[in-house]
């Protein structure tokens, strides 16, 4: 029987994670991963296997990352908690010490009649699977995608390059409207539009039809679209079944019940990531928040606590970023609606100026940001960014200020690093402006 | 005789950013901006106007900033604080409540033998002096830049891309010395030579020859070089005469002295920005730092702080960034020497990703970074970021975090938006393995 000080069932963003953390930083030599996945696929990279990058085998994360971590490409099929084993549908068996659940989610197949035909797919972390999507594309013509999150909107926008019809049926009146603002929802839907996406929103698709294959799909509205090709992209479910067999409990959100060292109930085994259960930064409330820098910051802090409790989870944030056409969109932590809905007394500034400096700077874009401040406290609690691309970056001097509890006051004194290149001007750089005129609001 | 609740002389970054919030967010409506020149520059992006935006007249402020403040385009001459008046060349006599100094710096001519000489130039900011140099350039061949800081650096890289034969002469060992460490300097130099420039280090310009126009440079070294046109980019000196005159202070490093609401000696009586004493964010010692993004910091804090004191000014830190041919770099706070200097016992981590992921993705880069901390309490002191144009938002990350006074171990609990075409992937992500590789050293 093989063994390790530390098991770790998965091998993806947080799983690996998990592994570089404990051999690289903290000098545990004797780490098994198992993982069912011959290759592992960078998940936010999937969209892009099928018009920016043209391959699956473009889009996979490297093993040379699991340094000295043994690699077992195999499916974990039970844990035995008093033997401390994992069973594998190879027929092995791996005695740990400390085990680390890192087994992600799966794409949600909602109940649609017809959601089993031939030519419907869902992102699904599978390379074969997504090749075999890749090839039903090139001989498709009309491609529908249901859901307009975002992966919805980036697999739309993705396969437009390659010259497809593409229509996103997103039931709810915008996309991206759980996670964005309705102003960043109608410019990444103009963004859609001008590529040539048809958008439909706050409408269903009630069936897909076919006889064996997909040939279109009936919206709730009685229109009648013609499909060759249905991509399901409404989200994703956790993978805790084996888990769940194993006796640990499951919260509210679907996800494996941890405590804020990510322990189970059970002390030697850990679960980090989309399998994990989480709670908000913001309110302390369970959240049903499931991303790769979520499940990579979780990986972190599980790692330093194998042996002894160290690292304290200090709650899941969600910090969102795309790219929709030359548009670069963001958003960190709570934006106004889920403030308000969060109980917030909330506070806006906005501000927009171009990322360079001057305007008469090539290549210069607008760029805008929208802070949400709680009024009473001026604690900022969330953002949103759009425009060119360092808007990604931008999101992030977000993500850090709100982790650091930061005020509206505390965004004013920020020394920012400017370039007539890089940056806006100092002038006009658009955080500081932004939190500005909230200051001046409450006044 | 005019009168102005608040007069501010200088209409550069700090006047104008102290007009901008005084009036738009604080409702202080008479105010009066008094400046000397006609049309004022963007001060970081005076080099570009010599290659990439290929007139003055494309690297102005718009007058429009200024809101409903009055301009008056005159040379203060005079303060008067018991009568609380400014006198100007133009024979105004202007009454304040409040006034506010940010008048600014010039750049210094260090005792060169010959530097009076024609088609010696200086970056100063004055349009019609710029456009001379223009013109200048145009008809040159043989460009020497003294001083290899960002501004001679800036200078050297922009003029080279009309072709003209550049040579820097940079007195110390490296060009950037003063403010990067050694590897980033070398990086720098490389870019410079990669664009055909000749980057003399560890030598200086003895004297300029010439005929009444400058002819050639002799180094100390005795080497002799062709000269057509000397730019002179060492460093600036604050314009402290009016204050001086009034009687108001001088701080050790040539500034206005200033208390932490920004108010000189004179409690009605304000200065800003490079013409002002700057205390440092770490140390609380007296600096030197002269920035368009402290100088704005700094109106921020003055402009709120007219009729009462509101805001108090944490000190200066330091934010640098720059692009160099495609590589941008860029420096917040302290880095390794600078700390050390400043008798910090000190630990780094460093990271290097491509800034976009997989590294398939077009136009990906490798972007690293290096993070100083304090040894014993973990305390982030500054750090660097080198690689694609993200390295200009990331550096605000940086600046944003050592602001808050964050540990390594609050920086392993970022959570960062990350995107296949906006960032390096979320297992890879610059700072957080930075940080975690530094912890890593102390455990």
């Amino acid at each position: 029987m093989k063994r390790a000080d530390v098991v770790i069932i998965g091998g993806s963003a947080a799983g690996l994670q998990a592994a570089i953390v404990a051999s690289r930083h903290y000098m545990i030599d004797s780490i098994i991963v198992i993982r069912r996945e011959e290759k592992v696929l960078v998940p936010c990279g999937i969209p892009y296997i099928f018009g920016t990058l043209g391959s699956a085998d473009k889009n996979l994360m490297p093993d040379s990352l699991l340094g000295n971590a043994e690699l077992i490409v195999d499916e974990a099929t039970a844990i035995d908690r008093s033997l401390q084993t994992v069973s594998t549908a190879g027929g092995e068996t791996i005695g740990y010490k400390k085990l680390m659940l890192a087994t992600g989610s799966r794409p949600v197949v909602p109940p649609i009649p017809g959601a089993e035909l031939e030519n419907v797919f869902t992102a699904k972390k599978d390379v074969d699977y997504l090749t075999e999507l890749q090839r039903t594309l090139q001989e498709a013509q009309d491609l529908i995608v249901i859901g307009g999150g975002f992966i919805g909107v980036e697999f739309a926008d993705e396969c437009r390059k390659s010259g497809l019809n593409v229509t996103i049926v997103e039931l709810l009146p915008h996309c991206l409207q759980l996670v964005c603002t309705e102003d960043l929802c109608v410019r990444a839907e103009e963004k859609l539009r001008e590529a040539g996406i048809r958008v439909i929103t706050a409408n269903a698709v009630k069936s897909i039809l076919g006889d064996g294959k997909v040939e279109s799909v009936e919206l709730s509205d009685g229109e009648r679209l013609k499909a060759d090709v249905v991509i399901i992209g409404i989200g994703v479910t956790p993978n805790t079944e084996l888990a769940r067999e194993a006796g640990l409990e499951i919260g509210e959100q679907r996800g494996i019940k941890v405590d804020e060292y990510m322990r189970t109930a059970d002390p030697d085994i850990f679960a980090i990531g989309d399998c994990a259960e989480k709670f908000s930064f913001f309110t302390s409330k369970p959240v049903g928040l499931r991303l790769a820098s979520i499940a990579t910051a979780e990986a972190r802090i599980a790692a330093t606590n194998l042996f002894e409790p160290r690292r304290k989870n200090r709650g899941a944030m969600g910090v969102f970023s795309t790219k929709i056409g030359d548009l670069a969109m963001a958003v960190a932590g709570l934006h106004e609606r889920a403030a308000a809905e969060a109980g917030f007394d909330i506070i806006t500034g906005e501000s927009a100026a171009v990322d360079k400096h001057p305007g008469s700077m090539p290549g210069a874009a607008q760029l805008s940001v929208r802070l949400v401040f709680e009024r009473q406290s001026g604690r900022l609690l969330g953002g949103e960014t759009c425009g060119g691309s360092t808007a990604g970056e931008m999101v992030n001097i977000l993500a850090a200020l709100i982790s650091q509890g930061v005020t509206a006051e505390d965004v004013v004194f920020l020394q920012v690093g400017t370039h007539p290149a890089l940056t806006a001007s100092p002038l006009a750089y658009q955080l500081v402006t932004a939190a500005e005129q909230a200051l001046a609001r409450v006044a």
